[in-house]
């Protein structure tokens, strides 16, 4: 039978997702998902993700499946809770149940969102937030807002993928681009809410939020002019982009989204 | 001169605020703000904070204050951006300032407000809140707003002190006490909203807070009648109060409150 898991991860102290393949591997979400998997069912058993989140990424909804033979210890497994007793506390199941054989949590996916935290208090930023957001200074946010439109819709996102995927068309359809401003933190009453990106698509390049959300952040410390997005794109190469990657702890897969939903 | 800071940490990974006296020690939020300042102005200084947090308590608006010579190199110090790049990233300075010569942070202080966050959720606790909240449970908030009303006012807590303490009298008068609930988080949408306890005086005793929360959350889990709070009290007894001492994590000092402010 084949399950379906929901989770959350506080991704810091991994090295993203996916297992890797060195000689000395550095610990992954999916291994410790596979480790509290083998204890359970007593035999290695694959996971697959609907996102494969990079080191440092996080995720507020991650789903992935897997498959277990039908064993009546196994058909009456409250598989959220046993699942949360064995894996580490930055790693949550927030949801388990049983799916059609043929599901997919990558191939069945129609969109996955991903949000990304800008800190912009210069001085300071708190240091609960510190792992999941970029300290990246002052910005402009109207001037993002701008930046930001020219990047929804169906575009070639060559300029946005960083080296090292395999992926045959560069090109992708973003369904919603936002910047919001996040509800002032409590306790912090000095301090500038925090700027907050969502990017919903079918399918990412490699980086490419992380890319967006570099180019946003040179645009809103003035370097570039908002509008200058539509040449990036136009370029349809990497090499065009002014700006770094941002930083992974700003990042989190936020929500992936099904038919069935 | 004297400098009065105000500073936010995570406490997670220090053995409370106060450097103490062991074969061993564990690091402290005031031994590190030392060693910043020993790195800065040459010599040994004393840092004096507003409250002594416990062990893995966190903080939002700690208040501390020192003295150092008028050199000129230290008159003109940014002390806050210097601070933060010799300090940890989980302890950052909010605010440095000058203060008068007879500026005390503890003694001058008017009211401490301390913040308490419960996580009602049973299945699963987000990642990225593990170590700020107490994961309690289901409980019932009505039960525990009539039973935090029992604490308001003027009382001998001497039922809510923890052994460890020199401090002659047990009376203390609780300012302001409130149980509220915080906005949905985004991205759970699945998820009950967080309960925050806030609780203001002009002084507490030894884990006070942390007692408060714990029968708090005794009296949500419906194990006793939130009237009976007041019997407790009139006890004035530790040995009268049934619940546990609440976990450090959840508690964070989050202001201290001068006349000058």
């Amino acid at each position: 039978m084949r399950i379906k898991i929901k989770l959350a991860y506080d991704g810091t102290n991994y090295g993203g997702w996916q297992i890797q393949e060195k000689p000395t591997p550095p610990p992954t979400i999916q291994g410790a998902v596979e480790t509290a998997l083998f204890t359970l069912v007593g035999r290695q058993t694959r996971v697959f993700a609907a996102g494969r989140t990079d080191s440092g990424v996080h995720a507020h909804g991650q789903v992935a499946h897997f498959d277990v033979g039908e064993r009546p210890r196994l058909l009456a497994l409250d598989w959220q809770k046993t699942l949360n007793a064995l894996l580490p506390k930055d790693i949550r199941i927030i949801e388990a149940k049983m799916a059609p054989e043929n599901f997919h949590a990558r191939k069945d996916a129609i969109s996955k969102t991903y949000v990304y935290q800008f800190w912009r208090q210069p001085e300071f930023t708190p240091p609960y937030l510190r792992q999941y957001v970029w300290s990246c200074g002052l910005v402009d946010e109207d001037a993002m807002s701008r930046a930001l439109l020219h990047i929804l819709g169906k575009h070639d996102f060559a300029s946005f993928r960083n080296a090292g995927t395999d992926t045959k068309t560069s090109i992708r359809t973003i369904l919603e681009a936002k910047l919001e401003q996040t509800p002032p933190l409590p306790h912090y009453p000095a301090a500038l809410p925090m700027l907050v990106l969502s990017i919903r698509a079918g399918g990412f390049l490699k980086q490419m939020v992380r890319n967006i959300a570099g180019l946003l952040v040179h645009v809103g410390r003035g370097k570039m002019d908002p509008d200058a997005v539509a040449d990036i794109l136009a370029k349809r190469d990497r090499r065009a982009l002014p700006s770094m990657t941002a930083p992974a702890g700003g990042l989190a897969l936020a929500h992936v989204e099904y038919p069935e939903d």
